[in-house]
């Protein structure tokens, strides 16, 4: 198990009328949360990509316990749950800066050759990588 | 029961840089679907929350099961699984025009109200008005 | 001049926690009339696009004399201001529901060999077939 | 004048079909830098509303000079080019990790009085403790 702590400001972009953070931009969140744990491990998914692996998410589920605000600053609690095979599964917390849990959320990604646009496994110096790290 | 076919036009904006929607696009297609089913039904979201009633989303669960591109024509069959008594759940499928189905999803809704901030049950006329659809 | 009027729903995705619909839509309302427009005419974005010519955008102005709420039925009036050559230039107007005018903007973009991603001219057939619309 | 930079990643949800940064997206990269100036003077947009005090976007205008890409890491070069009185005026100059010029661009935003949704003054406070920045 690897886990990471990632540290987003809430914008006002991502708003809506009822003065929360609209709910679609948790999986965004995740996203900015896996691209930088990534990068803490030396690697990128832009390197991934140049190496013609493109991940597509597979399934995600989020339960959402308190409302962010605009200017909050997030704390994306990230953790690669086991070794990447063919799929790679994240789990989140997401907590506001007085430590409140808002929300918690799983995300599901595939390996896809870019080329032939088929699932594929995760590279091996992938693998090795993160195996390092664990 | 009560089921809706809504159809939406995919936007250049909800690409990504592998050409597909982006997956956070879909809890915004739900959201389109919701408010369009209930205005079928003589009513609105917005009319709830001119009534000091607001539905912050509780859960998100969805499966990708394949990719949706700019200008594809989504139908998101939308279904109420039952009459809301504190929550509402919505289950969704969303296909292309190839009558591909893309991704699955359900969504729970709270109903709340907007100035104590505090859960609350659906209101009355509104679960009346479900009933007489179902 | 070619003039298009374009209907959209604001979304609830789109307002803000000032509970209007916040600046940045505008751009993709825009869009969405761009891709109508050119729909009504025969033709598409996507077509351009599988014929290998990109339309990036070089240049955006807007005016926000009033704001849009969530639900209210926009119309986008989109004026081609010219035939183009090597770049497009489009006017829009944005109205609500009851007849407001909310927005005013400017929009060019320009034509991009997708291969080599540089700057061409428009395809031939393309501008015949806006010309026959004129 | 009042000049910062502000660094801002670029996320993959914002990337679009043509693997650029959708041009929608730097109008929130402006506000994201527009909130950590003022946080940088002490005070934030937060506050102001906090005060009764909104601030609607009246104009935006912007050049695209070249396209950003996911990961990239970006400076936006903020300029406040005088003092608030009614009005609050922001030029833009968007870098890669290159230095490369992306993007310039100008927004204008205006003081509201957020319970009469009228226009108001700049307060007091706020002018002055730009001015001991300036």
């Amino acid at each position: 198990m690897l886990t990471r702590d990632i540290q987003i400001r809430v914008r006002y972009k991502e708003t809506d009328a009822m003065g929360f953070v609209h709910h679609s931009n948790y999986v965004n969140y995740y996203e900015v949360a896996r691209t930088e744990m990534l990068r803490e491990f030396g690697t990128s998914y832009k390197e991934l990509e140049d190496e013609g692996i493109m991940m597509p998410v597979m399934e995600v589920s989020m339960k959402y316990l308190k409302a962010a605000h605009y200017d909050d600053l997030l704390t994306v609690r990230i953790t690669l749950v086991q070794l990447p095979l063919v799929k790679m599964v994240f789990d989140h917390e997401v907590y506001n800066q007085n430590g409140e849990l808002l929300n918690t959320g799983k995300v599901v990604l595939a390996f896809m050759n870019s080329r032939t646009r088929r699932a594929c496994r995760a590279p091996k110096w992938f693998v090795e990588m993160l195996e390092k790290h664990m």
